[in-house]
């Protein structure tokens, strides 16, 4: 690669990095407040909370594979992804089923960020950056794992859901 | 079933139903934008084309399942779809890297789609509403194929882009 191609390369590199960190900072907003809301739904409650310190660690990391790349991640994406999060965490919040919709969209988030961190892991491959692919990695076994366990559980918490819905009194959106 | 508990089910079946036909018109939305947009990336444009026919198809099933039962489309669930349907073309078309976040995002949404109709399929079998329940399997078989499609095509995705973008004047992001 002549210098200039190597360039335009690393520089979606490093935007797809800094995408990334903006991502799980939505995910670390919305995993908060669905782990906080949850009273019913043990089982999903205690992975979230698995899955938000998991969620910590990655920003932290790829923060680290940013920085030593001479990069920082306070950038208007940032912003733009705390408003998107937010306001999927509103509209969430007001569904009647709201277990229901955050176990879906929880797993559709888990999708995005497993595309993108198969993504990172070509651009990491592409520029030479082996200690960041190998980063991206174990993120991504970390989302499929998430992805997986969402997978296994959403019948029952769907079924658990229509079943307390006929118990009077009983709290079953959350 | 006592009268009063199938009806709270039926209820939440029959806002599934409702929010699965909101979900299409927002998957219809984002697909034609993309599919209007593509130039260099054929195949992804094709496949968009023909999961594009596919969709709407999976609407019109999906309201006739609903104006069997008596109900209506037309609800504020679908506004708020559209709403958010056009919010995401447009933060998608402004990307640097359209093609790459679009595909990303198409992924995430095929999960949020299939996560949909394995709720449909369960509540579907609660109520007793066979009819409804084929429906949803043939449109999360679609669905499958469509997120199938999307993971096998990714990377060659993301490595076209990442090429482009190093041809002069070339179009890399759609």
């Amino acid at each position: 690669m002549d210098p200039r191609t190597d360039d335009v390369a690393v520089e979606h590199f490093m935007d797809w990095l800094r995408d990334a960190h903006a991502m799980e900072q939505q995910a670390e907003t919305m995993l908060t407040s669905m782990a906080r809301r949850l009273e019913n739904y043990p089982d999903l409650k205690l992975r979230i909370e698995q899955h938000l310190e998991e969620t910590r660690q990655q920003a932290r990391l790829l923060a680290t594979c940013i920085e030593r790349r001479g990069g920082d991640t306070s950038s208007l994406k940032d912003l733009v992804g705390k408003a998107v999060a937010m306001g999927q965490g509103l509209s969430g919040m007001f569904a009647t089923d709201e277990v229901v919709k955050g176990a879906m969209f929880s797993y559709a988030f888990e999708h995005l960020e497993i595309a993108a961190y198969r993504n990172l892991i070509g651009a990491a491959r592409t520029v030479g950056d082996t200690e960041t692919q190998q980063v991206c990695e174990r993120i991504l076994a970390e989302e499929e794992a998430m992805a997986d366990w969402l997978e296994r559980h959403q019948d029952s918490i769907a079924a658990r859901y229509l079943e307390l819905s006929r118990v009077p009194g009983a709290q079953a959106k959350r």
